[in-house]
């Protein structure tokens, strides 16, 4: 299907060039006009302005925001509300904060114009591998956007299956879902997040403590303010964490 | 080579069908006999009794004991040795705390008896997919035990090749580590497992806020005591936990 | 000087008693008439509705809200910025979330009514020890309230003083603080609590450790999920947890 | 009552002083002779060897030892277990780990002398208002040392009395408390310990983000790693701390 890519940068380029091998018809913008003229090279239609991008597309559009959360997502989201007609949708696909996705489909709504809010993961490595997406709006609106999805994600395969995950049909096993009302995609991002950050905090924490596992070879004098180590014969061990955490890696699969 | 097993539940038991799978020759001890017997069925040797297992075993004996840690584990160790010689080993593969694993070896070691601390993980799944180990111990004991623990691991391949990892050689990509002196490999494995609980309770704290994310839906009054909720239009989202966690599952292969 | 309570609960009748006490003018006023009654045989003056109380007061007006935060703060502040004029103060001495002070102190401004947000520590003791009061607002506004303040808060000697204080001056050893802008009030009380919640956690993890320092008589199995305790001797003491508590008391002051 | 004091620096000295001044007759020894001869001025009997102080005192002799936990007060234990007779008391009012409290209160046992281990908290502004002491050992002989306890501690009055704290009796109002068997003192001193660094931590959060209030008003680019401040005009308070800490501390008490 169409779709149009604002934003060309790390994420949206390789999403547009995805989408393009896929079979979908892209139309991008960015504010670089380089970045458009180079994505054009791959087959992308050009556009070099939001007034010509929204131009270039059939109605009812569909135009995927890929740019930093706050200002520039914020900026880019009323200056589309006006071209835009009634039945058309905005995707964004950046890292907005959900309350900000709850007000803005409210507002867009009055006008008859959609909003789907989606949490994408996958960096740099996703034009390969996919993106896992968090989806959050009208239920409708969404299946008609299924085909992008679909190509974006990284789909049934990638990873071993969960038992039982066959029976339970849906598209969370092909890497995207959605969640919920608007701002669930981005809520539940949000969550991903956070999850991600407390892992690594915990790996950091056992780390450290493997890094000082030599700290009874340590030299340190017993004083009124210290406690001495009761045990230094325990901690004389030197690791090597880089070989600690590959076999780590090798348990938690 | 030949190896003795010591306790024969879900982990001992298996290890020894992996072990006899790989080719080596299993002798099997314990406590209950029936146990014993249905092992001996699938090919291992079988012992009714510590001393009939060292008998039936040649110096240099490799003994592997794979019991509940505390007092079964201690009592074994202590049982075994007397009846082994100068240059037998003794291989703890359970959980003991790694402070009893250098007593031990230094225990062991006045009468030229070597003691081998092996952290392993895989539980009830390591029979197909093998086991990770942290091990402890003397370098050249554990070197003369290599064709064991490399039968028991799961071996290079079972996981994505970490890029780079090919130039730095070693065991660590197969599974299995020659961590330091006695006591690494339970060290190791020690943090290992403190990772995992962090690990744990990040999923289950970002879960927990998965789960609430309708409480904007509750009924409660405000009084004196409780502040009401500023923005309960912001927590009304009904969430499918497990098909969120299916998506994140994708996100963090 | 004159002033205006407006709640005549726990907090706020104490408080109108100490002002009484303290040779000020109160109106006082409360949604329920027993209230108003029954403190009005103490000295203060009724007022059955915010209207009368209004026109009880010259002009510039003091009023002080301790009311419930959310709602009823809320619709009591909207409710005075009718009948109130250019010049009078309407002081928030509850718990209202500081941005909300914040937000309604511009919009009083627009009608020339001063605000005043006052983090108010002392609950059911205050009538005799009187109050701590964290203020935020314009400057001048609150040096004319200063008044009823100093009536309220504890003033010096309550405590001991904090060695070098006397020669920094200011007010905070009196026990009110003007902390700084509007909002800076409840900012400031919020974090009070913040840190005090903090503590309450600190002393029950202590204690809960005290509580279970007789672990090791309990009576538990050891089996292949649980680890034995290694040392039972070690926690054999049956506390007195409120003895304990006494003397701690004795060395933290 | 008679007592010997081994270390006389910033706390035990002080000790001696106050017993001294409580009438108490103290025989004192450091390894350091001028500390002996510098505290023998204000009374105490000076002793220059652990021989010349245990004969200066009179069976059943009493042992007061305030030196650094670890070695300094293991030696010292150990080195006074010879002369000393059965009947004797060694009281520990360093800070000791309880574990070796358990421990040698056994070791001595068998030669008939008494263990007493004190947790002593009080600082360098003991010898003025007292030390607080939590202790663990035999009832029997913590009843014979409690006029030293009485004397060290700093008596009812000096804070203001917990309401009901009259009809419980016992010594805890006092500042002092026998908690329980060897190591309970130093156990329950651990744990006070413990939650002052709680305390502490809960402080810092809070005063942390106290002094961020203006962050608001920092300089800082938004980009596609830093979410930009949603709400700067929130977080524009310049806070004094000292001032407030004051407050806090006014609202505590």
């Amino acid at each position: 299907m169409q779709i149009g890519m604002i934003g060309l940068g790390r994420m949206g380029g390789n999403m547009a060039r995805r989408l393009t091998k896929g079979g979908h018809q892209c139309v991008v913008f960015d504010r670089n006009r380089e970045n458009v003229n180079a994505l054009a090279k791959e087959g992308p239609a050009p556009a070099y302005s939001l007034e010509e991008l929204v131009e270039k597309l059939s109605a009812p559009r569909a135009l995927w925001i890929m740019l930093p959360s706050g200002a520039p997502t914020e900026e880019t989201v009323a200056a589309l509300s006006k071209p835009l007609e009634s039945g058309d949708a905005i995707i964004d696909g950046g890292n907005s904060y959900y309350v900000d996705d709850i007000r803005r489909a409210k507002e867009l709504a009055s006008k008859g114009i959609h909003y789907v809010d989606v949490g994408t993961s996958g960096g740099i490595w996703g034009l390969e591998r996919g993106y896992c997406m968090m989806i959050g709006g009208e239920r409708d609106v969404i299946q008609q956007l299924d085909p992008i999805f679909a190509t974006l994600a990284p789909g049934i395969g990638s990873i071993p299956r969960t038992p039982g995950r066959e029976k339970l049909g849906g598209t969370a096993e092909q890497g995207y879902l959605h969640c919920g009302l608007n701002g669930a995609g981005h809520f539940v991002k949000m969550v991903h997040n956070g999850i991600e950050y407390g892992l690594m905090a915990g790996y950091a924490e056992g780390l450290g403590v493997l890094k000082s596992a030599n700290a009874g070879a340590w030299q340190r004098e017993a004083d009124a303010e210290t406690t001495p180590s009761r045990d230094p014969e325990h901690y004389q061990h030197d690791l090597n964490l880089a070989d600690i955490v590959e076999v780590y890696h090798g348990c938690w699969i």
